[in-house]
């Protein structure tokens, strides 16, 4: 394969997984072969580098597979460490990064997909959790410019590619993410400034449009 | 407090994820207040110290409260770097470390306590499940002395307090460990001949009568 002795991601464009790769990439300036993936028709590479989950994103680094996004993250930082540290140095600030990073890992993703899969009462449930996982992210971001202080580190790279679905979220639900967490919009717009962020995210309203699909797809109308 | 300028750790004793922290404290050498929880009426301290998921354990270093029993060995294994290492330092060895660490987190607590909780062709599904975990732990392992080679280290850690549970899921379940991962029960012994392991893990006996407690708790006989 080309990139045997280079860096390769196996990825899904929508897949707000695969951009905290994506988005750790770009922050250390390190060029890579990007390799969309079907997730109806996994790639025999695929599947041969992820045997256990069988899930993208894979980061391959010199012919060797690494999965798990927060580990893809944690691995670029470490072995492209001469440029944008993600994670601080100070271990309690460290494992206060992993923390925040695992609470969205455990909340965000599931209770944003109950949104746009459920109707009523269980929606109307899942929309409630979603208001206080944002509220508690907004008091844990608090007048901080980015969730570590001044500098976009770990926690910003694992909670932004969720703000592409934000418009998703909010449409399915209908409620408003600023009127819930106005900070959280403005921490938002700020990663957007960054190119990594930036280049990075799809257009919200695509993001909407593949829901639409999934919905679809599912038989959720 | 006692401890505000020393190290406590709040857990409860046959907990699986605090005894991940009393091991890797004792490869370390550092000694600590130890606090028992009542899981049913949890201290102030413990609300207090992680008032997002009000779980245990919770590592207190002076003063500071570190949640997540994975993120609690590694603010471990970072803090006190000069004994025992237990990640590696090769970023690609972490991953992998991580990895695994991460894959016993997501597979197999949440298994065993279907193989308690559940009955018939449910329980059946569960033991299958088991199965196939601990198979694809025991490839992992192969012939290593520990997980990540001759070194006892993070995977060891996460894993081996799951080996007190063993007897419980055994014997709920009805099926050998022993049969379907021989080098898995081999390497469990290995680790309890580590006084760190040794001294931390309950009686499986003891693990087994606190499951017929829950199990008549939560009315399943």
């Amino acid at each position: 394969m080309a990139s045997e002795k280079g860096v390769m991601l196996l990825d899904f464009w929508v897949s707000p997984f695969g951009q905290r790769a994506r988005i750790a990439l770009a922050e250390k300036g390190v060029e890579y072969e990007y390799k969309e993936e079907n997730l109806r028709d996994k790639s025999e590479l695929l599947l041969k580098s992820n045997p256990i989950h069988k899930k993208i994103p894979v980061l391959i680094h010199d012919g060797k597979p690494i999965c798990e996004s927060l580990i893809i993250v944690q691995y670029i930082d470490e072995t492209w460490s001469d440029k944008a540290p993600l994670l601080p140095s100070d271990p309690y600030q460290r494992a206060q990064a992993r923390f925040w990073a695992d609470f969205v890992d455990k909340k965000v993703f599931e209770c944003g997909g109950k949104l746009w899969k459920l109707k009523g009462e269980e929606q109307e449930a899942a929309k409630t959790e979603m208001i206080e996982i944002l509220q508690i992210l907004e008091a844990q971001l608090g007048d901080k410019k980015y969730f570590g202080g001044d500098i976009f580190g770990f926690v910003d790279v694992a909670f932004v590619p969720f703000t592409s679905w934000f418009y998703s979220y909010e449409t399915c639900a209908n409620f408003s993410v600023e009127e819930v967490a106005p900070k959280i919009v403005k921490w938002a717009k700020r990663c957007m400034e960054r190119e990594s962020v930036e280049k990075t995210l799809p257009d919200p309203k695509k993001v909407y449009e593949f829901v639409r699909y999934l919905k679809k797809r599912f038989g959720i109308e």
